[in-house]
């Protein structure tokens, strides 16, 4: 279901892709963290996140992201717009995109039911239509079902309640080895003076990777740069790391591992 | 340059997308903050954020990101990718999205000379190097310049970076008219309680738009929903906001202008 070529690089998990669904991320008025809770929980489980994309509270945007997203990657997680008002469109979307309807889901219903008593008015009832086919994912924070149809996992936007159902979705998924990564801080100079070495050790083990970011930039404070490396074999990483660590100080060069 | 139909809803000003690029954001190592940087900067100059993404630090799935958002909306913005090392490839696939080559940019060149002097290595130097046709845009914080070509604007990955950049970036871009919002919070019920009231009122004015944002749900604290009306005519903004101030207190609702 991925076109990516796992002898090219340290790539060869299960892939997935996030989908944020919300003009309230757009406008600026809400910091996006979704994407980061679920990229730090795919890690966990081995699975490559590849691309993430925010769209806006529009029908024809979800549905040509979705299938751009799930004829692409392994799976496809998205967050936002399950709730009751008007704006909530994501059930449809999906719909749309499976080609199939969206009845109302009788476990859902119930859920529901139950939650709200007497105040379970029209609005509410919206959430409890699903995909046909689709299956609920638990809420224990607000009672209202995310679901899973094909490869695609419907969650809500409060990053609270996404959290809880990732712990739902968790079992269903297939694994990949997880990826191991170590840090290395360099003090006292910046990215360019070991962009060389760096580029030298990326180049000897393409089954690594080697990222670098730096710190403390223009400003007062200490500056340096932080090495990554990531990779499956945690062996192949540790020596990496090891080689780095030799090389740096050989240059004269202040380098610890983190 | 969009395909957004200016009649349709609130959008009416020029469109934009962003493009984050960068490992270290899917890994989750490092949660991206540019995005929403980005969105409220075009915001107050009546910019339509409508979609953004995010990407590995890969040379083709950077091509095929940038020419999908260069061609649908007016400006693209993206962060990360033009540092000295390896895996800063950004310039080299925007070059090749347009193209065009990728010289040494005789200005960029002399700016990095005069800061690094005799640190000025091979590596450095590639920061120089700059898509034909483009122009710079100035850091003011690491002087490493970033650029802008065609309708994209290519800025730096680090937070503090990429915001002096953009007070570069401002003056070359085409403004629209302004969105005002109005918040009105609702507390004491949820989302679902005004949902009706919410979906009357978009029905009503289509040239607005309504959001609604639920707080509080399933803790101990106080619940509510945050009601958030968007539109370019300040005046309209505000009737409904009278309006439907009106109609939920008349439900005996409790509801406050922010």
């Amino acid at each position: 279901m991925t076109d990516v070529d796992p002898t090219a690089g340290p790539i060869a998990g299960p892939t997935a892709a996030v989908l944020v669904i919300g003009d309230e991320i757009l406008s600026g008025r809400t910091q996006d963290t979704n994407t980061n809770t679920i990229a730090r929980f795919l890690a966990a489980l081995g699975i490559d996140l590849m691309e993430a994309r925010v769209v806006t509270d529009d029908h024809d945007r979800i549905i040509e992201a979705l299938d751009a997203l799930r004829s692409r990657w392994d799976y496809v997680f998205t967050t936002g717009g399950i709730g009751p008002t008007h704006d909530d469109i994501t059930a449809d979307a999906v719909a749309a995109a499976f080609g199939v309807a969206l009845p109302e889901h009788p476990e859902a219903l119930a859920i529901l039911a139950r939650r709200y008593g007497d105040d379970f008015n029209a609005a509410r009832r919206r959430m409890a239509r699903i995909p046909q086919g689709g299956a609920l994912i638990a809420n224990p924070v607000t009672d209202a079902p995310g679901f899973h149809v094909g490869n695609v996992f419907v969650m809500a936007g409060v990053p609270r309640i996404m959290q809880a159902m990732l712990e739902d979705v968790a079992p269903r998924l297939r694994t990949g080895s997880v990826v191991h990564a170590r840090t290395l801080k360099v003090s006292g100079v910046g990215e360019g003076a070991v962009a060389d070495v760096l580029r030298a050790a990326a180049n000897l083990r393409r089954d690594l990777s080697f990222g670098s970011y730096p710190f403390g930039h223009g400003s007062v404070g200490e500056i340096g740069t932080q090495l990554v490396i990531r990779g499956r074999d945690a062996g192949l990483v540790e020596a990496a790391a090891q080689d780095l660590i030799a090389e740096l100080r050989n240059m004269g060069i202040d380098v610890a591992a983190t």
